[in-house]
């Protein structure tokens, strides 16, 4: 019989609905995959085998009315998302115990799709950037990315088909990058924040992994949702990305090829390999600059990061310092003062950029651009940079990365961004370039 | 004949309506009063009486269907509000001469609905806390208050029946009190500022003053209005608040009397004068408290007012310190350096304090409190003390003042305070309370 935790969610949602197994018998597989790598890869800061069993058996019993989509999925969800069910500790000392008494609201809209919360991965401490203990399952000597380490890292080792993960700099995007595998990093506030670890309220965005573009669009669409409870939560329209995955594109798209201001630091093969990808897309592809004052992007995001993430852990830094690590502790000390006319400065510069960037994209269906600055280092000092990822998080833009690109035999990813709440386009634009490469 | 420039707006309105007397006759009396009073006034920081005639003149020749609810009336526009026509120097020497090239969108408003801009009035330097050089109509030894001084002490003073304030901190309301008129700061946003200097994105607000209610009404309905450029636009339902003082309440309201956290600072005749209306007003009013962290309302509004003036007046402060008081100056550069933690502490504690605010009128139909600590103060080192209006300002709700209180001779205002885009609830309470104030 097929390894089932290899499939990916789309399909095992197919499987299951034709009964060709249960979700006992996924989620054996998956805990089995689990056993045979968990000392190695380290994805997961919380499983218990027998809860995730008896959840899944659960489902199992479920008549087919009762199903939602993703009835019977396991589902990884990053640690600093609270559960009630299974302690939430943040990456930190300071959160050690830490056992919610309310499940986080994207963690509700899961359960209530139907999916099984199979446990808890890997965060870097307080989903900044300080490394954790997952490996990259594609050489153990690499970083697997962060924040969101133990989510990228677990989907891309075939030991949980779907995950959550948060991004404030880079901390989707750049984990699929390094594990070779899909992400979406949704427009703010697209999914409901209520219940997750809040570090800065103009940047925290819930994001998805997955092995497929579909599986991204599966579980989206199960966990768009306002919330009430949150004055930066998306209020425009919110479309399916499962009818606009279905959809192919009638004409091939036209993508504006962004080199970024991370163009500098980015590793020469990864260079190489993004601009054979624009090249090979011809036509429909072209070189694009952003307007001023764009070249302060990274120092404005990185002000309203510093700024937020002083107020909001500020308290820990003062009353908890020895919880802290060195790595957090500078970082903190260094934004702690931050002047507030520097930060309402960059609240207020995001807007001017933004209105450049959707002119830009008046021309074109979407932005393209390496989803990192090369593959996943070696080594554990560093999670890698998110110059290509805090721009866009900084904007409040979706993107999407694609595994398709391949250096010094380690994954790299693709990038695509798009404007404001328009993941649906953005969805059809990556099924255009995931097939063409695919194919390539 | 009367002198037409003692008639309030409304009845101002009726009268040329009717074809009692022209715009081009009421503008005469308005500057003909401030021919007479101006030397000592000192209320306008630009009047050109030609061309007010001209425009007055102009406006006696529409037809009757071409005239708005504002038809040849006469108001003053605070001169930190651009006028195409006129120049708008913000109370400051480094705008001398500066004339704007297209009116403020409340302007554009106001002469849409028919009125006539009568002139430029004084504000204090950049709308801050330095004193103007105009006088107080009571008593010309006394500060008029402040920002909105020449606003404020023009209308009170017969010279024009309405005109724009603005407010930051105390700068509409306080005025109103001490020139003893009607004043309205309304719900933040409610007024479009596209157009109006720019000190703090979440206070500044556009406000009004005549010598009726319904004058605030008239006025209010004119210019009540989103701003799409404005993200601060208030987004809710605007309702007439002239049909609102048409239907007088059926039941008596209920209003919560609140010392505030001023009390201690207030004038010994002023805690009598309200003591006394409260007392008056038997089973209609309560005293009430506003639950924690209320009691840091006055630094939060301090924090937030503090930062925003620092990014958007600290390129003057930086470039231009020749430019600007020493008083501002002192005051630029203890809020220079506010870290930005504080900030935007002080901005998500605003929605904690709205919310009790919320809760406490859920029992009432509004607060009562002063306008201000007392009498307008003897002398020009002050505009007066503005701790009974920025905690209202902090949390954007509509406030009106009422000139129904005399301590030493002089007005002081009553404040009735709702909830925001409650501007027609505390309409009608306004009435019902300013007639039985009138009957006593």
């Amino acid at each position: 019989m097929t390894e089932l935790n290899k499939l990916d969610a789309t399909t095992a949602a197919s499987g299951l609905a034709a009964g060709d197994f249960t979700a006992e018998q996924l989620m054996q597989d998956c805990l089995a995959r689990v056993g045979l790598r968990d000392a190695d890869v380290r994805a997961w800061a919380h499983i218990d085998s027998d809860y995730a069993l008896q959840m899944a058996r659960a489902a199992d019993l479920l008549a087919p009315h009762q199903r939602g989509p993703l009835h019977g999925l396991p589902v990884g969800i990053k640690d600093i998302i609270d559960t009630a069910d299974m302690p939430t500790e943040h990456g930190s000392p300071a959160f050690a115990g830490r056992r919610p008494t309310i499940d986080a609201q994207c963690v509700t809209l899961l359960r209530a799709a139907g999916a099984i919360i199979m446990g808890k991965t890997v965060t870097t401490e307080l989903a900044n950037t300080n490394p954790s203990k997952t490996r990259n399952p594609h050489n153990l000597e690499h970083t697997p990315g962060g924040s969101s380490s133990g989510s990228g890292a677990g989907v891309a080792d075939f030991q949980v088909p779907l995950a959550l993960g948060t991004q404030t700099g880079g901390s989707v995007i750049r984990p699929a990058s390094f594990n070779g595998i899909y992400g979406l990093k949704p427009t703010l506030g697209l999914m409901p924040r209520a219940g997750v670890l809040l570090q800065s309220h103009t940047l925290d965005t819930v994001g998805v992994y997955g092995r497929s573009l579909q599986d991204l669009a599966l579980i989206t669409d199960c966990i768009s949702s306002p919330d009430s409870s949150d004055p930066q939560s998306y209020l425009g329209m919110r479309t399916s990305l499962r009818d606009a995955y279905k959809k192919p594109l009638a004409i091939a798209p036209r993508l504006a090829f962004l080199k970024t201001l991370a163009w500098e630091e980015t590793h020469q093969g990864a260079k190489a390999a993004i601009e054979d990808l624009a090249d090979s897309l011809g036509e429909h592809c072209e070189s694009a600059t952003l307007a001023s004052p764009y070249e302060r992007i990274l120092e404005l995001h990185a002000a309203v990061f510093g700024a937020e993430n002083a107020h909001y852990y500020g308290g820990h830094f003062i009353s908890r310092p020895d919880t802290m690590s060195d790595k957090l502790r500078t970082r903190m000390a260094a934004s702690f003062d931050l002047p507030a006319r520097h930060y309402i400065d960059a609240l207020n510069q995001r807007e001017v950029i933004y209105g450049a960037l959707e002119s830009l994209l008046a021309g074109y269906d979407a932005i393209l651009c390496l989803s990192a600055t090369g593959p996943a280092p070696r080594g554990f000092d560093t999670t890698g940079s998110p110059a290509y990822n805090s721009p866009w998080t900084y904007l409040g833009v979706p993107c999407i990365s694609l595994p398709r690109l391949t250096v010094e035999s380690l994954p790299l990813g693709v990038q695509l961004v798009g404007t404001r709440g328009a993941e649906a386009q953005l969805m059809r634009v990556a099924r255009w370039l995931d097939c063409r490469l695919a194919g390539a």
